[in-house]
Protein backbone atom coordinates (compact mmCIF):
# COMPACT_ATOMS: atom_id res chain seq x y z
CA UNK A 1 0.00 0.00 0.00
CA UNK A 2 1.47 3.45 -1.01
CA UNK A 3 0.67 6.99 1.06
CA UNK A 4 1.18 8.28 4.07
CA UNK A 5 1.61 5.48 6.86
CA UNK A 6 -2.37 5.78 8.71
CA UNK A 7 -1.51 2.96 11.60
CA UNK A 8 -2.88 3.00 14.94
CA UNK A 9 -0.90 1.41 17.76
CA UNK A 10 -1.90 0.17 20.77
CA UNK A 11 -0.88 1.62 23.97
CA UNK A 12 -3.12 -1.25 26.64
CA UNK A 13 -5.79 -3.38 25.89
CA UNK A 14 -8.46 -4.74 28.22
CA UNK A 15 -11.20 -7.55 27.75
CA UNK A 16 -14.65 -6.01 28.91
CA UNK A 17 -16.71 -8.46 27.94
CA UNK A 18 -16.31 -12.53 27.37
CA UNK A 19 -19.24 -13.63 26.16
CA UNK A 20 -19.94 -17.24 24.94
CA UNK A 21 -18.88 -16.98 21.13
CA UNK A 22 -17.10 -13.45 20.73
CA UNK A 23 -14.99 -10.80 22.91
CA UNK A 24 -15.30 -7.30 23.33
CA UNK A 25 -11.81 -5.46 23.93
CA UNK A 26 -11.17 -1.72 24.88
CA UNK A 27 -8.03 -0.42 24.02
CA UNK A 28 -5.90 2.82 24.24
CA UNK A 29 -4.71 3.64 20.90
CA UNK A 30 -1.64 6.17 19.66
CA UNK A 31 -3.09 7.88 16.31
CA UNK A 32 -1.10 8.73 13.98
CA UNK A 33 -0.42 12.29 14.91
CA UNK A 34 1.11 11.33 18.18
CA UNK A 35 -2.45 11.54 19.98
CA UNK A 36 -4.33 8.83 21.87
CA UNK A 37 -8.22 7.29 21.49
CA UNK A 38 -10.07 4.81 22.77
CA UNK A 39 -11.25 1.79 20.26
CA UNK A 40 -13.28 -0.64 21.34
CA UNK A 41 -14.00 -3.92 18.85
CA UNK A 42 -15.82 -7.04 18.95
CA UNK A 43 -13.19 -10.18 18.53
CA UNK A 44 -15.02 -12.98 16.76
CA UNK A 45 -14.05 -16.71 15.51
CA UNK A 46 -14.53 -15.68 12.11
CA UNK A 47 -16.87 -17.58 9.76
CA UNK A 48 -17.79 -19.52 6.49
CA UNK A 49 -20.28 -18.80 4.22
CA UNK A 50 -21.49 -20.67 1.02
CA UNK A 51 -22.96 -20.20 -2.52
CA UNK A 52 -24.63 -23.77 -3.28
CA UNK A 53 -25.42 -24.06 -6.87
CA UNK A 54 -27.77 -26.64 -8.32
CA UNK A 55 -27.12 -27.71 -12.10
CA UNK A 56 -30.24 -26.33 -13.02
CA UNK A 57 -29.22 -22.92 -11.45
CA UNK A 58 -31.22 -23.08 -8.37
CA UNK A 59 -29.51 -21.30 -5.53
CA UNK A 60 -29.95 -22.71 -1.64
CA UNK A 61 -30.86 -20.10 0.76
CA UNK A 62 -32.25 -20.16 4.20
CA UNK A 63 -34.49 -18.67 6.35
CA UNK A 64 -33.74 -17.65 9.90
CA UNK A 65 -34.85 -15.75 12.40
CA UNK A 66 -31.66 -13.44 14.10
CA UNK A 67 -32.61 -12.05 17.53
CA UNK A 68 -30.62 -8.85 16.93
CA UNK A 69 -32.81 -7.54 14.36
CA UNK A 70 -36.21 -9.64 15.75
CA UNK A 71 -37.19 -10.89 12.72
CA UNK A 72 -36.38 -13.46 9.76
CA UNK A 73 -33.38 -13.26 6.94
CA UNK A 74 -32.77 -15.05 3.81
CA UNK A 75 -29.36 -16.07 3.77
CA UNK A 76 -27.04 -18.29 2.52
CA UNK A 77 -25.46 -21.12 4.74
CA UNK A 78 -22.80 -19.81 7.02
CA UNK A 79 -21.36 -21.02 10.27
CA UNK A 80 -19.10 -19.50 12.63
CA UNK A 81 -15.38 -21.69 12.21
CA UNK A 82 -14.30 -23.86 15.08
CA UNK A 83 -10.87 -23.72 16.33
CA UNK A 84 -8.29 -24.97 14.60
CA UNK A 85 -11.00 -26.56 11.62
CA UNK A 86 -9.94 -25.87 8.44
CA UNK A 87 -12.42 -23.16 6.61
CA UNK A 88 -12.95 -25.58 3.92
CA UNK A 89 -14.11 -28.38 6.22
CA UNK A 90 -16.43 -25.71 8.38
CA UNK A 91 -17.96 -24.93 5.13
CA UNK A 92 -18.77 -28.69 4.36
CA UNK A 93 -20.25 -29.19 7.99
CA UNK A 94 -22.01 -25.98 7.98
CA UNK A 95 -23.72 -26.91 4.06
CA UNK A 96 -24.65 -30.40 5.26
CA UNK A 97 -25.85 -29.39 8.82
CA UNK A 98 -27.96 -26.85 7.80
CA UNK A 99 -29.50 -27.57 4.08
CA UNK A 100 -28.58 -31.75 3.73
CA UNK A 101 -26.72 -31.28 0.96
CA UNK A 102 -23.22 -32.44 0.56
CA UNK A 103 -21.16 -30.76 -2.15
CA UNK A 104 -18.88 -32.13 -4.63
CA UNK A 105 -16.84 -29.26 -5.84
CA UNK A 106 -15.86 -26.68 -3.89
CA UNK A 107 -14.16 -23.54 -4.85
CA UNK A 108 -12.92 -20.63 -2.69
CA UNK A 109 -14.41 -16.65 -3.43
CA UNK A 110 -12.93 -14.82 -1.14
CA UNK A 111 -12.60 -13.60 2.00
CA UNK A 112 -15.18 -10.39 3.59
CA UNK A 113 -14.80 -8.56 6.56
CA UNK A 114 -18.23 -7.42 7.46
CA UNK A 115 -17.32 -4.48 10.17
CA UNK A 116 -14.24 -3.16 10.40
CA UNK A 117 -15.04 -0.35 11.79
CA UNK A 118 -15.70 -2.70 15.64
CA UNK A 119 -15.24 -6.04 14.75
CA UNK A 120 -12.69 -8.69 13.79
CA UNK A 121 -14.99 -11.04 11.55
CA UNK A 122 -13.89 -12.10 8.52
CA UNK A 123 -15.82 -14.76 6.55
CA UNK A 124 -14.29 -16.86 3.92
CA UNK A 125 -16.78 -17.18 0.72
CA UNK A 126 -17.20 -20.75 -0.88
CA UNK A 127 -18.82 -21.70 -4.27
CA UNK A 128 -20.24 -25.19 -3.79
CA UNK A 129 -21.32 -27.26 -6.86
CA UNK A 130 -22.46 -30.54 -7.53
CA UNK A 131 -25.07 -30.91 -4.97
CA UNK A 132 -26.42 -34.75 -3.46
CA UNK A 133 -28.63 -34.82 -1.08
CA UNK A 134 -27.98 -36.13 2.10
CA UNK A 135 -29.79 -35.47 5.53
CA UNK A 136 -29.90 -32.46 7.76
CA UNK A 137 -28.82 -32.34 11.00
CA UNK A 138 -28.89 -28.79 12.78
CA UNK A 139 -27.76 -28.01 16.16
CA UNK A 140 -29.52 -27.80 19.18
CA UNK A 141 -30.90 -24.10 18.96
CA UNK A 142 -31.06 -24.05 15.49
CA UNK A 143 -34.56 -23.46 13.35
CA UNK A 144 -34.41 -22.85 10.18
CA UNK A 145 -36.07 -23.31 6.26
CA UNK A 146 -33.88 -24.38 3.18
CA UNK A 147 -35.19 -22.97 0.56
CA UNK A 148 -33.85 -23.71 -3.61
CA UNK A 149 -34.64 -20.61 -5.88
CA UNK A 150 -33.51 -20.16 -8.97
CA UNK A 151 -30.68 -17.83 -9.33
CA UNK A 152 -32.62 -14.90 -10.93
CA UNK A 153 -34.94 -14.72 -8.15
CA UNK A 154 -32.48 -14.65 -5.23
CA UNK A 155 -31.19 -11.40 -7.01
CA UNK A 156 -34.23 -9.90 -7.74
CA UNK A 157 -34.72 -10.08 -3.90
CA UNK A 158 -31.35 -8.17 -3.40
CA UNK A 159 -32.23 -5.80 -5.57
CA UNK A 160 -36.02 -5.31 -4.08
CA UNK A 161 -34.65 -5.25 -0.26
CA UNK A 162 -36.06 -8.74 0.71
CA UNK A 163 -32.53 -10.00 0.91
CA UNK A 164 -30.51 -7.49 2.74
CA UNK A 165 -27.73 -9.50 4.62
CA UNK A 166 -24.02 -8.45 3.79
CA UNK A 167 -22.59 -11.82 3.22
CA UNK A 168 -25.47 -13.15 1.18
CA UNK A 169 -25.82 -9.63 -1.03
CA UNK A 170 -22.23 -9.91 -1.28
CA UNK A 171 -21.56 -13.26 -2.25
CA UNK A 172 -24.56 -13.31 -4.92
CA UNK A 173 -23.74 -10.01 -6.58
CA UNK A 174 -19.61 -11.32 -6.48
CA UNK A 175 -20.87 -14.83 -8.82
CA UNK A 176 -23.33 -12.90 -10.89
CA UNK A 177 -20.33 -10.31 -11.60
CA UNK A 178 -17.24 -12.61 -11.68
CA UNK A 179 -19.35 -15.91 -12.61
CA UNK A 180 -18.75 -19.87 -11.50
CA UNK B 1 -43.05 -14.47 4.68
CA UNK B 2 -44.69 -17.82 4.74
CA UNK B 3 -43.63 -20.69 6.29
CA UNK B 4 -43.56 -21.90 9.63
CA UNK B 5 -42.91 -19.24 13.02
CA UNK B 6 -38.71 -19.11 14.24
CA UNK B 7 -39.53 -16.58 16.16
CA UNK B 8 -37.57 -16.23 19.42
CA UNK B 9 -38.83 -14.38 22.13
CA UNK B 10 -36.72 -12.38 24.94
CA UNK B 11 -37.34 -13.55 28.81
CA UNK B 12 -34.91 -10.75 30.19
CA UNK B 13 -32.65 -8.48 28.79
CA UNK B 14 -28.91 -7.66 30.73
CA UNK B 15 -26.69 -4.33 29.20
CA UNK B 16 -23.30 -6.46 29.78
CA UNK B 17 -21.53 -3.59 28.13
CA UNK B 18 -21.98 0.07 26.92
CA UNK B 19 -19.54 1.46 25.39
CA UNK B 20 -18.63 5.11 23.39
CA UNK B 21 -20.52 4.06 20.14
CA UNK B 22 -22.34 0.22 20.59
CA UNK B 23 -23.93 -1.48 23.76
CA UNK B 24 -23.49 -5.19 24.45
CA UNK B 25 -26.74 -7.16 25.14
CA UNK B 26 -27.16 -10.69 26.85
CA UNK B 27 -30.72 -11.75 26.46
CA UNK B 28 -32.32 -14.69 27.95
CA UNK B 29 -34.68 -16.25 25.55
CA UNK B 30 -37.45 -18.88 24.46
CA UNK B 31 -36.99 -20.89 21.50
CA UNK B 32 -39.42 -21.93 18.37
CA UNK B 33 -39.27 -25.51 20.54
CA UNK B 34 -40.44 -23.51 23.58
CA UNK B 35 -36.53 -24.33 24.83
CA UNK B 36 -34.13 -21.40 26.81
CA UNK B 37 -31.05 -20.01 25.22
CA UNK B 38 -28.78 -17.00 25.68
CA UNK B 39 -28.51 -14.69 22.63
CA UNK B 40 -25.21 -12.18 22.79
CA UNK B 41 -25.58 -9.25 20.28
CA UNK B 42 -24.21 -5.45 19.86
CA UNK B 43 -26.30 -2.90 19.76
CA UNK B 44 -25.58 -0.14 17.08
CA UNK B 45 -26.62 3.77 16.21
CA UNK B 46 -26.60 2.65 12.48
CA UNK B 47 -24.79 3.82 9.80
CA UNK B 48 -24.71 5.21 6.05
CA UNK B 49 -22.15 4.39 2.71
CA UNK B 50 -22.02 6.23 0.02
CA UNK B 51 -21.17 5.30 -3.80
CA UNK B 52 -19.67 8.58 -5.03
CA UNK B 53 -19.53 8.46 -9.11
CA UNK B 54 -17.74 11.49 -11.09
CA UNK B 55 -19.31 12.15 -14.41
CA UNK B 56 -16.73 10.28 -15.56
CA UNK B 57 -17.05 6.61 -13.90
CA UNK B 58 -14.60 7.05 -11.42
CA UNK B 59 -15.85 6.91 -7.92
CA UNK B 60 -14.34 8.08 -4.90
CA UNK B 61 -12.69 5.77 -2.63
CA UNK B 62 -10.79 5.87 0.65
CA UNK B 63 -7.73 3.83 2.37
CA UNK B 64 -8.10 4.08 6.12
CA UNK B 65 -6.61 1.56 8.82
CA UNK B 66 -9.20 -0.31 11.11
CA UNK B 67 -8.12 -1.23 14.22
CA UNK B 68 -9.59 -4.17 14.68
CA UNK B 69 -8.21 -5.65 11.88
CA UNK B 70 -4.76 -3.66 12.34
CA UNK B 71 -4.10 -2.88 8.70
CA UNK B 72 -5.51 -0.70 5.91
CA UNK B 73 -8.72 -1.01 4.29
CA UNK B 74 -10.22 0.35 1.07
CA UNK B 75 -13.49 1.32 1.71
CA UNK B 76 -16.17 3.48 0.75
CA UNK B 77 -16.91 6.80 2.34
CA UNK B 78 -19.46 5.88 5.40
CA UNK B 79 -19.88 7.40 8.99
CA UNK B 80 -22.18 6.42 11.88
CA UNK B 81 -25.69 7.58 11.97
CA UNK B 82 -25.99 10.45 14.66
CA UNK B 83 -29.49 10.18 16.75
CA UNK B 84 -32.45 12.13 14.96
CA UNK B 85 -30.62 13.10 11.96
CA UNK B 86 -31.91 11.73 8.71
CA UNK B 87 -29.89 9.46 6.87
CA UNK B 88 -29.17 11.55 3.91
CA UNK B 89 -28.15 14.26 5.87
CA UNK B 90 -25.37 12.14 7.70
CA UNK B 91 -24.65 10.80 4.24
CA UNK B 92 -24.27 14.16 2.44
CA UNK B 93 -22.46 15.68 5.80
CA UNK B 94 -20.12 12.43 5.62
CA UNK B 95 -19.20 12.44 2.11
CA UNK B 96 -17.93 16.27 2.65
CA UNK B 97 -16.31 15.51 5.57
CA UNK B 98 -14.38 12.64 4.18
CA UNK B 99 -13.45 13.15 0.81
CA UNK B 100 -14.15 17.34 0.57
CA UNK B 101 -16.91 16.51 -2.04
CA UNK B 102 -20.16 18.16 -2.67
CA UNK B 103 -22.69 15.85 -4.57
CA UNK B 104 -26.44 17.19 -6.06
CA UNK B 105 -28.14 14.02 -6.90
CA UNK B 106 -28.63 11.45 -4.16
CA UNK B 107 -30.77 8.34 -4.63
CA UNK B 108 -31.23 5.49 -1.87
CA UNK B 109 -29.59 2.28 -2.78
CA UNK B 110 -31.05 0.26 0.38
CA UNK B 111 -30.29 -1.29 3.46
CA UNK B 112 -27.84 -3.60 4.28
CA UNK B 113 -27.51 -5.64 7.30
CA UNK B 114 -23.36 -6.21 8.14
CA UNK B 115 -23.08 -8.60 11.01
CA UNK B 116 -26.95 -10.05 11.59
CA UNK B 117 -25.54 -13.15 13.56
CA UNK B 118 -24.58 -10.69 16.23
CA UNK B 119 -25.36 -7.16 15.91
CA UNK B 120 -28.25 -5.03 14.85
CA UNK B 121 -25.95 -2.77 12.62
CA UNK B 122 -27.92 -1.56 9.58
CA UNK B 123 -26.07 0.69 6.96
CA UNK B 124 -28.12 3.00 4.54
CA UNK B 125 -26.13 2.74 1.08
CA UNK B 126 -26.32 6.09 -1.33
CA UNK B 127 -25.48 7.12 -4.44
CA UNK B 128 -24.15 10.58 -5.01
CA UNK B 129 -23.29 12.02 -8.21
CA UNK B 130 -22.87 15.35 -9.65
CA UNK B 131 -19.75 16.39 -7.37
CA UNK B 132 -18.08 19.56 -6.66
CA UNK B 133 -15.05 19.71 -5.00
CA UNK B 134 -15.33 21.62 -1.33
CA UNK B 135 -13.12 21.00 1.58
CA UNK B 136 -12.34 18.48 3.10
CA UNK B 137 -12.73 18.40 6.82
CA UNK B 138 -12.17 15.49 9.02
CA UNK B 139 -12.89 14.62 12.59
CA UNK B 140 -10.55 14.70 15.25
CA UNK B 141 -9.01 11.58 15.41
CA UNK B 142 -9.81 10.39 11.99
CA UNK B 143 -7.12 9.73 9.38
CA UNK B 144 -7.75 8.62 5.43
CA UNK B 145 -6.62 9.23 2.14
CA UNK B 146 -9.17 9.74 -0.79
CA UNK B 147 -8.76 7.75 -3.86
CA UNK B 148 -10.26 8.51 -7.52
CA UNK B 149 -10.33 5.48 -9.26
CA UNK B 150 -12.35 4.85 -12.29
CA UNK B 151 -14.60 2.09 -11.20
CA UNK B 152 -13.46 -0.91 -13.48
CA UNK B 153 -10.15 -0.51 -11.32
CA UNK B 154 -12.54 -0.70 -8.20
CA UNK B 155 -14.24 -3.78 -9.16
CA UNK B 156 -10.80 -5.61 -10.06
CA UNK B 157 -9.73 -4.87 -6.47
CA UNK B 158 -12.93 -6.33 -5.22
CA UNK B 159 -12.54 -9.67 -7.57
CA UNK B 160 -8.73 -10.13 -6.44
CA UNK B 161 -8.76 -9.22 -2.92
CA UNK B 162 -7.66 -5.93 -2.56
CA UNK B 163 -10.85 -5.08 -1.71
CA UNK B 164 -12.64 -7.12 1.09
CA UNK B 165 -14.63 -4.67 3.38
CA UNK B 166 -18.58 -5.93 3.10
CA UNK B 167 -20.36 -2.66 2.52
CA UNK B 168 -17.78 -1.77 -0.19
CA UNK B 169 -18.07 -5.07 -2.04
CA UNK B 170 -22.06 -5.13 -1.58
CA UNK B 171 -22.50 -1.30 -2.68
CA UNK B 172 -19.81 -1.53 -5.38
CA UNK B 173 -21.18 -4.75 -6.85
CA UNK B 174 -25.16 -3.70 -6.70
CA UNK B 175 -24.16 -0.46 -8.71
CA UNK B 176 -22.30 -3.08 -11.38
CA UNK B 177 -25.26 -5.13 -11.45
CA UNK B 178 -28.07 -2.64 -11.45
CA UNK B 179 -26.65 0.30 -12.83
CA UNK B 180 -27.24 3.92 -11.70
Amino acid sequence: MTGKDLSEHPISSEEVYAGGFFRVHRDRVRLPDGKETVREYVRHPGAVAIVALHEDGRVLLERQYRYPLARDFIEIPAGKLEAGEPHERTARRELLEETGYAARDWTRIGVMHTAIGYSDEGIELWLARGLDKREQALDEGEFLEVLELPFADALAMVRDGRITDAKTVAALLWVRAFGT
